[in-house]
């Protein structure tokens, strides 16, 4: 199965051109022409693919692909007559490479500012700045150089975005939030909503809500999932270090401090005030309550629930989340309390037999 | 209380006519005009309801509707002087026909391209194509007769889509992926988005973004819920199969592949390259964890976390997921477990007064 | 780090105004300038801070902020030489009041219909009613008194809209469903996509759609949250009473019926038909499985997984949801599980070795 290519056009590159780009060293032809990537099993005669341990050697003998990035060592050992190896040091920098050879364009409006969006007063924009059709730019916006707002995209007044940036179709960004350089939104991601907040009324007449008067800032490098909505801060700003990525669909309360480096998995959930120090690891679907603190480092496994703070460094897991190492004791623990439960009944039936004969 | 119609227009239809149309048996005049369908313990005069089974009959009883739906049995049990009953075979099928009759038209654009959308170079659209006010059409995008994009849809560049798909509002079609035919995309659903996926940096530098060059594939006949993200694959697709039907805000990742007549509740989320066979059932907010296979016609209970492979035909539940009755044995020993805990410990001080008497 | 402001001019309030605006007794100069309110560790002189309770006392001496506000008690006891202290009943109420004096305008759209908003048959529009650019309104839509939809908001045809409630860009609302007044919906939420029903056809052809032919209700003063979405009923409606707030990125399925007053965090799930009484409280991520029904004053915890009916008043917790005293206990259990059973397998061999003496 050919897949169509975004382009139209059918990009062809010799083994001998990949294997240059990716510094690596040539095993076979130089002649064979890939026009595309694939995993070992799934990959077509004139597709490249990789080996990234010898425990795949076998597959690569049974694939159809014509080319594969491996490690020197394993390349050393896996020559298949009339296909072409290219070792290299570490394979997935190597794949990186090549994914990036075989890319199709990406679908972007040209710099300037399509004649269908909509430009408030006061606004600043750099050196080719591409605002695509349908976009809402509020009042005093500011965007650097470079950077690509794709059609559809609302940017609202007061708003600072950086250089290079590229947020995608559907993206909302609320009044005066700040990005820095190169941050990267997902389609239909939201920035800067109110937060959550209600007082409960002293005459008891319902639920009163809190001004957000604060921001989002997002830092340099910084990546926002599609659906991702990070919300307000009550005052100051909502905070998401640099180079911290945010998959699709997570939920970031109002005054969360975000370090830099971390990584969030899908459909993550931060209440308010979080503070997540950096390079933190969360799988997906973990929740945080608010006002914790996770220390730098911290890795939680997917699903985890997080009620307390955490220290630096450590792992963690379960419902509520703990020590990944207690969580998996106890479950082991769980795992054979059915058994037990059984078995302490069965005995305190046969005590109670011993102590209490019963006539026949 | 009765609700508004989105057209503007009452419809009236005869029990004898609504008989006819499911094709059932009538009791009672075939002169009653309805104009609308309720639950029996909601419903007013002139509306028609649906009997499941003989436990409802009181409820009947105590109706206020003018008609209702049953089965044959039922319908020659329960009937009611001034009510009508309509006798047929599947009360489920004979009301999904009703809710066709009283449905209001869909709110749908115009065939023909709207003057404010904006469509690119070298588009194909087929006959009876409607593109809503606002939409974005980017270059190379093929589009099968009557499909419908509703107002404020991006469709970027080189994407396919069949003939009679819907698109609704503030969705995004990212660049090359396909939609096969009859595909239904609820608002703001995000198809193509790119996959989660960074390499450490060797250099320390940081986390390096790993391109995804490959696409999303919807089979004939998907729906996507509103809010839901299917991220494109690294390379390749993340497939979803034929008739596949998938809730709001679920999150599925990159290169997944997911079987055909699968059914996903809402919030669900699936890591990267998860594989998910034929007929698959998963309620609300299940997470499946990466690269985990699942067999065909498997069940998992809702907020279920996989972290295994699923054999064919089980029924999972739990965090983490395992066979459903284990699960549920395991819940009823923790149930137990307080008081088990409180006894072992009594025990334990009992034993301990009898090995080591106190001299009182 | 002064927070940029949305507005571009810089708000100046004295103490003693801020004093008078919030009804509070000022202790110190009446001539402070404030700027901008900030969290006790995090002030700068020209910002006001607030202070909740005594144990914050030492906060506020080391605190660069100006001014605060406290309680009565408080202000009376923490006078600081150059500081300014407002001492009021309730300070959770005052700050919202000075939240309120420091917001920056919202970027809100002139009164009147955009030129490039398109708006269908048989509209009405109230006084004052604001529709942004880029907005689709379909036919027959009518719009209360002082109603701002933002810029790309969708609205289709047939629904209602009250008075003064404000529609964030990117919110789509579908066919029929009605918002009473001071409803307020934040960016890319979904009120009235289809619900999520399928009924298996009877020749073992797949899964038929359900058509779902009722409305979504919103009573006056609900807020949606960015993301969220709200599903059509099968029939009648989908409701949410007055007052109700519900958080970012939830799910409320079909034929929900939620009372007044009730507070659902983010990532909340609700399968269909799921009655809430009055002031339910859930934390984020709970999931409700269909057609239960919460009590009246409910309060779940975060990440509850609700199987059952629950009574009024309730506090629940947990996986399965259970009373979260019984909750509690089991987790605590739990925690003493893995020693539990070390010692009872101890026990065991220790029973055995005295019943079977080994010979040496």
């Amino acid at each position: 199965m050919k897949e169509p290519d975004a382009t139209g056009e059918q990009r062809m590159i010799t083994t001998q051109e990949i294997a240059r780009r990716v510094g690596g060293r040539l095993y076979g032809s130089g002649e064979i022409e890939i026009e595309g990537v694939a995993a070992l099993d799934r990959a077509q005669p004139r597709q490249i693919t990789f080996i990234r341990d010898t425990a795949r050697i076998g597959a690569w003998r049974e694939s159809r692909a014509s080319a594969a990035l491996a490690s020197h060592e394993v390349s050393a050992e896996c020559l298949e007559s009339g296909k072409v190896l290219i070792g290299v040091e570490d394979v997935d920098s190597a794949l990186i490479e090549v994914l990036h050879l075989f890319a199709p364009a990406v679908d972007r409006p040209e710099p300037g500012v399509d004649e269908t969006a909509v430009v408030g007063a006061g606004v600043e924009l750099g050196k080719r700045v591409a605002v695509g059709a349908g976009c809402r730019i509020g009042p005093r916006v500011r965007i650097g150089g470079g950077t690509i707002l794709h059609p559809g995209v609302t940017v609202m007044a007061g708003v600072t975005i950086g250089s290079d940036c590229e947020l995608y179709p559907g993206v909302v960004i609320r009044e005066g939030c700040v990005l820095c350089d190169r941050v990267m939104i997902h389609p239909n991601a939201v920035i800067g909503a109110d937060g959550f907040g209600y007082h409960c009324a002293s005459d008891g007449g319902g639920l009163v809500k809190v001004p957000h008067i604060g921001i989002v800032r997002l830092g340099d490098d910084v990546e926002i999932g599609a659906g991702t909505c990070v919300d307000r801060a009550k005052f100051g700003a909502t905070e998401v270090g640099e180079g911290t990525k945010i998959d699709n669909l997570c939920q970031i309360g109002h005054n969360c401090r975000i370090g830099r480096g971390c990584v969030f998995s899908g459909q993550v959930g931060l209440a308010g005030s979080v503070v997540v120090e950096d390079g933190v690891v969360m799988g997906g679907k973990v929740a945080v309550r608010d006002h914790v603190r996770i220390g730098a480092g911290v890795k939680l496994a997917a699903c985890s629930a997080v009620m307390d703070d955490i220290p630096a460094g450590a792992t963690w897991a379960g419902y509520p989340a703990q020590d990944s190492r207690v969580a998996l004791r106890e479950h082991a623990a769980i795992r054979k309390l059915p058994e037990l439960v059984r078995n302490i009944q069965r005995q305190r039936k046969a005590d109670r037999a011993e102590r209490d004969p019963q006539p026949r």
